[in-house]
């Protein structure tokens, strides 16, 4: 394998300058007016016709002279003689003499000799029904719109550039406008790259490597939403020729290129072979955090742009220098929402002396005032995706940021807001359900020592834990318990009894990791063992084939048992019924809510208490579980 | 004709009760993962697997077992045996045996045997090419992302009611889903009312009374801007079984039915009593400025709104009853920046004793700070449309807002935003050209006369105006003329020979408004006229036919000329060149641009200035026209 280095890294402002010389505008285009919302007019539409085209009846009532009114009162009316009616859409077939009026509708022709209408409400019908009388004066023009009075012929109606919503399209199709000339919707092409990368939906091969791809479809929703029409091209393995074709095929196509999905550097070097070589290679690498893998160039006239691997990064680098350079060519305006204020929740310290687009997370304190905290140190996680509500620009002189110290953060989408409650600690089926009843709420599946440490730094405001275990300045707001135990195969082919079997017998285990409670109330039933052998756990746990392997979800046992991967998983009674498999129970678990005290009225905290107290019959939809009433 | 009186009005809570009663929710659905931005979750989605499905190698380099890297350092790295390669995406064909390593790719399945990873950038080749010297001691686990050490089977993924952005399809695509359950949006059905109504795009005949479709395609925009799905049904007329039917129709196919179109009572009472004798009134007027003529019920299982009339007042009934429900029924929460405060810019009383929501506009201060003006004071007009970003709640014992009073406007659109230069005055083809330079601007072509008054009333920053009309306060900014007359058809059959021909000869004059600057230059040419044969003007003008026929474009008059409606009228030198008619020339007129001191320094102000005085280019294009040069 060749491997590159990345060398001579480029300032951000030479990126931005580099992206900004790209040509990324799409050509003009016509779109139908009735699917126009939200394009930008490329070109100033002026009337070209007089709204209203006629002198049009304001009210309901009648046309006459208004001279023919002159004296009239509610006291002494003035009769007048009924010639006529005039609908609204129909040509007048009357015209008005003196002493006369025709009955006419609201947005109707005046006709020929009339002058003013009077409203019905100043009218009464004379008995005789050909006449009417009038109980006011008129003077010419009262209640009549004139030809051209709205817009007239040759007026500026909507400039270029205007993003149209619905009150502009009401004004075009006023003018009989049924199709506008609007700027294009930049062409961006994204291949992604690495063999080992599959689309959703189709079968993945764990053992050999294959992972879903993330970037894709987050960068093409990222494109969407920054005003382009993304274009998915296949998988581009590491092979120069092929990358080649795939590349000119993408730039023959598009405005602009994006590659992104690949974290491994040969993919991005064949890439970075292939722009040099057979394009314009602008830059390479930027020296912000995270940018170093970032390429700009140009290839058949299209612009390029290599994105980071890691999702937070590709999200962070395309919203911080790709999104303004599309939002730009589209001629869609930033949303005024793309940026809040807010107070750092923790202390966060830095010095690696280059800017860093810091993703972080927002979550609010109990008066509703935002609170900002890193997220995704460099892990790559896919879940810090929807933890990360957006980016904080640190400049490279900065070594600290302070607890409470004010910070603007830029956000990843406009619609994003802060949760209504934040949490972490055990990953439990109850938990995600209570959730379900919340408003936005945010919750870290971290296991249960993990959302202890998270509710003592101050950032979330509640934990979910199993145990005894307390803390100070917290108090519980729920409590349960659930039934845990020996996840196998459906009808216990294995005949396990129970956690001796593990330590006795040549079964292939699979246990949760070291942050889970489940894991922590488990390791109590080897110390009993232990005990009663008189050995020390360690060698307890020693002799059970896979005690060390160790996965995260409460489901992740069950799913390697039920893969044939394992022959026992640690594990709830309710995962086992939910999963259709066999259950060796263990013993009952006692999870507890902790809030943060000085968030305890905080109204999600509040929502979920209630939530929890409510939860009767939630948890009765759960095998194993019981409520424990306060 | 029959006529119904709106009578027993409701209060606003009332009718924002009846609406929340109606179930606008459409069935949920399910959406592919690659078209779902922007839709709104219905259910839960958990993990089903873990993510990574395998020990992944978060690095380029070398997979190792931990223990042979004992003690290892810059100055005396160990010796492994390469066996082998892992890439991404394939299965590893080697296991790790006692001093041996396998070169990895970032991504790839950690072998058998192999518990740590070594960085490419802490080892050397060894020079004979099977053997890599490792310069640093790992630990077991290093560089190593464990299986379901991102997402865990079974963990809570993405909640219900969760709109899906960028962020959360990364999510969703990282778990392998290609389609999500999501709220279905509502089917909201548009039947327009009115016999005059046309659709745009087709041809108009004005002369009937007809007019274009405005509220249709306004409401139908702002139904998708609130979520929902909007359809068309054809124009209904005033038939009660024709109207039955097509209420009917649309109730079957949709969520919500709303009528909109009419300004005419006869129509909106056939609707009435449709929903009155065939489904179910809920209610019939509510005591809002401009609610009256609302109507809120059922019919065959849909829900029924009727909205009023005029634009304006149908957008802003839409906007503040109707869009809350569809949001809510869809999902979708409100924009943040569906409000914002201003400062009142003058005045306004009101005191018709019930709620008004009154359209305003926005405008900034020098200093950026929003100002809220009133718009559309009834008049029903289109062009209100755009000039209106929103509505101010005024409650009905509330008689003056002050100037400089704060209010809190409700926005049509979130993405609206006040014009960057808001200039009103004569209706000028170069002026538009320049606005074309102007991000965001407004301008009202109301004429010289209204120009001035808007400018002193301190609401606009600029007027253009005619003539040498000043104002205290406020400076000219640019100056150019432009060549006026008569405009007669191509060759000018009728020898028109200038404005004498219009007093003595049988010729149909179209004049401009009295607004107009360019009337009043006329009417100063007709002055010459009067003391040349010694009579009064007004009989000079009472000689001219179509003295009186008075419309407000510049293009207007030309154009009635053109449809040979009138055989002269007044404008200018280019219009007559771009609509290729003849003309006979009058004069040259002086434009002058005023703006207010106070508003001299605001960004949109200079902005302006600076291209009139770039706009030799621009005023060339405009034939008889010439630039004065200060």
């Amino acid at each position: 394998m060749s491997r590159k280095e990345f060398r001579e890294l480029s300032d951000p402002e030479t990126a931005r300058e580099a992206i900004a010389s790209l040509d990324l505008r799409a050509d003009d285009e016509t779109a139908e007016l009735a699917s126009a919302r939200g394009r930008v007019l490329s070109e100033r539409v002026d009337a070209t016709m007089d709204v209203p085209g006629f002198d049009r009846a304001s009210v309901d009532g009648y046309a006459l002279r208004a001279r023919d009114t002159f004296g009239a009162d509610e006291a002494d009316p003035v009769r007048l003689t009924v010639v006529g009616e005039v609908h609204a859409g129909a040509e007048p077939a009357v015209e008005i003499g003196e002493g006369e009026a025709a009955e006419i509708s609201t947005g109707a022709v005046v006709p020929p000799g009339a002058d003013a209408v009077v409203m019905v409400e100043r009218t009464d019908p004379d008995p005789d029904h050909d006449a009417v009388l009038v109980r006011t004066s008129l003077a010419p023009g009262d209640r009549i719109m004139f030809a051209g009075a709205d817009i007239g012929a040759g007026e500026r109606a909507v400039g270029p550039g205007t993003l149209l919503t619905s009150r502009e399209i009401g004004l075009l199709s006023a003018l009989g406008v049924d199709e506008v000339p609007v700027r294009g919707k930049p062409a961006v092409g994204i291949i992604s790259t690495g063999d080992e990368l599959v689309r959703p939906g189709e079968r993945l091969r764990s053992e050999a490597g294959e992972i879903y791809d993330v970037n894709s479809y987050t960068t093409a929703t990222a494109v969407e939403e920054a005003g382009g029409t993304p274009r998915l091209y296949p998988h581009a393995g590491d092979d120069y020729d092929a990358m080649e074709s795939l590349l000119r095929e993408a730039a023959e196509d598009c405005d602009l290129v994006l590659s992104s999905g690949s974290t491994s550097a040969s993919a991005v070097d064949v890439i970075y072979r292939v722009i040099d070589e057979q394009g314009e290679l602008l830059l390479h690498g930027v020296s912000v955090k995270p940018g170093k893998p970032m390429l700009v160039g140009r290839l058949d006239g299209s612009a390029y742009v290599g994105l980071p691997g890691y999702p937070v990064s590709a999200l962070t680098i395309f919203r911080t220098f790709v999104a303004p350079a599309i939002r730009d060519a589209a001629g869609v305006p930033e949303p005024e929402t793309a940026t809040v204020d807010g107070a750092m929740a923790v202390r966060e310290r830095y010095s690696e002396g280059r800017l860093r687009y810091m993703p972080v997370g927002l979550t609010t304190d109990v008066d509703g005032r935002t609170l900002v905290y890193p997220v995704d140190k460099g892990s790559g996680a896919t879940t810090s995706l929807v933890e990360a509500d957006g980016v904080v620009a640190v400049p490279p002189d900065v070594e600290y940021l302070e607890k409470g110290e004010e910070v603007e953060v830029t956000l990843f989408s406009p619609d994003i807001r802060p949760p209504t409650l934040f949490g972490a600690g055990e990953d439990d089926p109850a938990v995600s359900r209570l959730l379900d009843r919340i408003d936005r709420p945010r919750y870290l599946s971290s296991g249960s020592r993990q959302g202890l440490r998270r509710l003592r730094d101050g950032v979330t405001d509640v934990a979910i834990v199993t145990g005894d275990a307390t803390l100070e300045d917290t108090t519980p707001i729920g409590e349960w318990s659930r039934e845990w135990g020996l996840i196998v195969p459906q009808g216990n082919p294995d005949e396990v009894a129970g956690v001796a079997d593990l330590v006795d017998r040549d079964l292939r285990f699979v246990n949760r990791t070291a942050d889970s409670g489940l894991r922590a109330t488990f390791e109590g039933v080897l110390d009993v063992v232990a005990d009663d052998r008189d050995v020390e756990r360690h060698e307890i746990a020693g002799s059970i084939e896979g005690f060390e392997r160790s996965v995260r979800g409460h489901e992740s046992p069950a799913r390697n048992v039920l893969d044939g991967r394992a022959d026992v998983g640690l594990g709830l009674r309710t995962t086992a019924d939910t999963l259709g498999m066999g259950f060796v129970p263990c013993g009952d678990e006692r999870v507890r809510a902790l809030a943060s005290d000085d968030r305890i009225e905080k109204p999600g905290v509040r929502a979920f208490a209630a939530a929890i107290d409510d939860g009767e019959a939630l948890f009765d939809t759960l095998t194993g579980y019981r409520v424990e009433k306060a």
